[in-house]
């Protein structure tokens, strides 16, 4: 699959389009049609007992399902979030969480993400999953 | 359905639960099995073009979702959310976004919540919908 | 919310459209933005202890949300299911099963609804909700 | 992991389990984590066009989970479809339906499953992916 936005333009959008917290995530590998991104909590991503909250979980989830699908389409602005369903399975570890989604289907209208979330610790027990769609802009292709 | 923990029971526990996040939310209504809570939308709530962040209606649902159990349930400090599903329907308006959420079921060991997000100018036209799954910890009941 | 379609026109397109399952689902009301259906639920549908299966009830919803878009769409017989998710709460009681489902957006591309299954005899106590989304093709509109 | 019923055991209790539908589906692969299984699509399985259902996808997708968490778990009859999402991304081709289903976990009270469905001849364009929960009877472990 070709890749249509390196590192350096994603990290471009990131800090365009996600302003307020893009610092909040960082690249972790683009080879679509898988990104991998990691979420570097700070105390407002915890809950009590230290644990990364469920919000936090899922914007990391959808800012990297957001690049996997730019990573692939080039930069479109205007793709949206159409729908999300998530499962919270374990408590984070302390440390980095990871986020590697795929992109299983580029379509004329919608693109449709899945992937996992895991402390870098424990890659193999996941503490989320999720599957997003996006919403393509009828001028995007 | 018993109302277990009035208003100022939830706001206590708002304070104490989600210390870092308590002050972006607020209790509109209080009426099992619905609650019913605001997001006081700031900067770091929004996108490009004013409009509020995926992330966070994710996080005024699960909010309202986590109080509308509690309200039935009594304080338990341990329920966790395990599911969610949302659709994002229409961009936000300016101006105070709500969650209405109701209990479907509260069982031995699941709770499943259900509701719809709005901008309060717009009731009938809801931005989002989502349902929540919550585990009851097996000491809550 | 006009109707573009009524019961026999729905129906019609029931026999036609599901020819091998058409007789498996009637219509209870078209009252846009909501359609209520019924599953005649014969041994097929059925798992050990006379419930109905997890299957027969996606089936359900699925027919169900599709005429509910079709009741404001009006006749298009290329509208497919690109999501749902499902709740399964309670073990259906015996009797019918019904299922009532709201039209929530109907946009460009996407037609979101949502709604809940119930025993005929205890419709304050749903077995299962369920959201989908239906994908519009262009020239539907 | 250990795998508790080989596949002799699991075709038993599919016979016994799912009388109706049993010869519907087959055995491909136990492989835990892993378990594979086909759908022997017939004509009640079809639409207009001779595409595969979307009931009978979510057929197949809950079955075969049901199937990998007792790969793991052991003969326990009562374990209940909880939660369901599903995206229908392709239409499947002629041939036989796969679907692969993944255990991510298998808790106190709840086991996850995801996988993918797709053509016998195109296993790379996933036609479908499914998450779906379990609730494990207390008395199973």
């Amino acid at each position: 699959m070709e890749v249509k936005m390196d590192k350096a333009a994603l990290e471009a959008f990131l800090q365009r389009d996600f302003m307020q917290v893009a610092d909040d995530f960082e690249f972790v590998e683009i080879a679509p049609p898988f990104v991998t991104m990691a979420l570097a909590a700070s105390d407002k991503h915890l809950r009590p007992g230290g644990t990364v909250s469920g919000p936090a979980m899922f914007a990391l989830a959808d800012v990297c399902a957001y690049f996997c699908i730019l990573s692939v389409l080039g930069p479109v602005a205007l793709a949206v979030t159409t729908n999300c369903s998530i499962d919270f399975m374990r408590k984070p570890a302390p440390g980095r969480l990871i986020c590697r989604m795929e992109l299983l289907k580029l379509g004329r209208a919608l693109a449709v993400t899945e992937g996992r979330l895991y402390s870098e610790a424990a890659p193999d027990k996941p503490v989320a999953r999720a599957a997003l769609t996006y919403s393509i802009p009828p001028t995007a292709k």
